[in-house]
């Protein structure tokens, strides 16, 4: 099969790989439905993370169950499945406190931007659909695989409750689904930073209430007086950088939270103001697998609509265009069917 | 009146001062009963934080109101009464959100190591016990007033719950109080990190059910054999340094809670391993005035003893061997009569 791999900044294949095969008892071997490019991937590729070697790249999926190995019990050939970054086992006591992706036995499951997958520690890892989803629905599902899941999980662990007022830092495809879930979460204001029109709208359609344009501390004054001098109940922080990180903290009101789920780039906090500044701070990498039973539920019944944040869909070949456009902003997120 | 001015490092007088005043409509004056040094007043004791000016030390207190603002309403004098080191009005955002300590219009309260003392806000800060209290319940009221309110907002901070593995970093009298919060909020095994006898037995006594000696990598690695490789569920950081912080969240498992009260010095977190480890993080100066009715009621009906961590008792004048006392860990905590 041929399968997407990034050999350094900016240089991404799509070439001969070999296809995945069950290598332990717990795998299953999924045929992709649909994967996409991740605002994480752009840091190897713009060289920020440094690649060392070959890489085959995609994280997120979903699919047909092709082939499961001798110890797997729950999930089927024939079932369509989603599962997260982390294959997780779902039964260790990391996984039983709903982090499964700090499981005790956690693997990356990387190279998904092809047309078939390994996904190791199936029955943890994979949520099978009621039932084979009909074809609109297969952007939404894709989204709870990371994006929704990682949005979802930032508000999750900003606190975010009914009446809350919510601010969202990055308006990137994981930014938005923030905003989503905040919504889904029952807050009242929800506040968008971007300054990207495109985006401004699909912040509004996913229902934030207010959008502000200015960064660092512009932009955390102009959350102070939107709230009248207040702060934001909860921030999320869906960027990764020194600037959006002190953003987020500053917008949040003494007792707030601030849940952070860009992956820290060069971020350090200092101690002294954290503690002035009195906010919770929860973040991680998303446990994605402990909301997909809710997230795929609220897909299914076309509740919530998160596939939109795919602006553009292209064929798997043209992965290499995929993460342009994301790279150049032409794109919000891009999808890509096998 | 004489009072306790700090010069510089280990410069401690007590000398002629003015008694204070009414200022401001909203103050009382107090006569203290009893006061205390406090671990945080070693910082600028030991020359740690800098002191420019002769400053008047100590901001533990309880007393009888002597005199109240015209403003004043529901504090009287002849009041037996108790305070934080910050003033709040009690009644802006911030405090009705539970931060007292970050009221819209918190002043610190100095100077409480003298016979009387100033009370900025006299209504918002106060709280007045049932009666005028018995001699021998004068020492856990005053303790009440921040050492136990900082390791109560601690185990709060960490969310510590019935049942849960609670592990304390810091010998000081507030991580023996936060062992007393972590019991009183029902966690099941409370592990106090110290290796100084009489703290030991100290930390036994509030409820701890397990010693750890070790510090740093290795007092990480043993709360890992302790919890069988899993971390504590909440971890109570009561030191301010960088080796306490990093050992702190280290030692909790992912999705737990770190309450941090130590005034950070030269603390600095690198996003990326606070990303991995996957804690909650809160922390502050405490806002005990939100705890302070509770407190108070559990000291009232002897239901607790946090007096016990004053084992030095010197008259007021006595202030500086307090200090050094202290300074020298000859004594956890330091009472001081006027």
């Amino acid at each position: 099969m041929r399968g997407t791999v990034l050999y350094g900044p900016r240089d991404i294949r799509f070439e001969e790989r070999d296809a995945p095969k069950i290598m332990k008892p717990t795998d299953a071997v999924i045929r992709i439905a649909a994967t996409c490019v991740c605002g994480s991937d752009l840091w190897p590729y713009r060289g920020i993370n440094r690649v060392t070697d070959p890489t085959p790249m995609g994280h997120e999926y979903c699919g047909i169950v092709e082939e499961v190995g001798k110890a797997v019990k729950s999930i089927k050939p024939g079932q369509f499945v989603i599962g997260s970054f982390f294959a997780s086992d779902n039964t260790c006591p990391h996984c039983h406190y709903g982090y499964q992706s700090s499981c005790q036995h956690k693997e990356f499951v990387g190279g998904a931007q092809a047309p078939f997958l390994r996904v190791p520690l199936a029955d943890g890892t994979l949520v099978a659909t009621p039932d084979i989803p009909s074809e609109d629905l297969i952007p939404s599902l894709l989204a709870t695989s990371d994006v929704l899941g990682t949005g979802w999980f930032a508000a999750n662990a900003a606190n975010v409750r009914p009446g809350t007022t919510v601010a969202v830092v990055g308006d990137g495809a994981v930014g938005l689904l923030g905003v989503l879930s905040a919504k889904q979460m029952g807050a009242e204001r929800i506040i968008a930073m971007s300054r990207h029109p495109s985006r401004q709208k699909l912040a509004g359609e996913f229902g934030a209430t207010d959008i502000v344009t200015e960064r660092g501390d512009s932009g955390v004054g102009r959350i102070m007086e939107l709230t009248k001098g207040i702060g934001a109940d909860a921030v999320l922080e869906c960027v990764g950088t020194q600037q959006s990180m002190m953003q987020a903290i500053r917008s949040t009101r003494p007792g707030g939270g601030v849940g952070y789920v860009g992956v820290p780039h060069g971020v350090e906090l200092n101690g002294e103001e954290l503690f002035y500044e009195h906010v919770h701070l929860h973040g991680g990498p998303a446990p994605v697998r402990r909301y997909l039973p809710e997230l795929i539920d609220l897909v299914w019944k076309r509740k919530i609509n998160p596939g939109k944040v795919f602006d553009l869909t292209l064929p798997l070949d043209h992965v290499a265009e995929g993460y342009r456009a994301m790279d150049e902003r032409r794109a919000i997120k891009t999808l890509l069917r096998p």
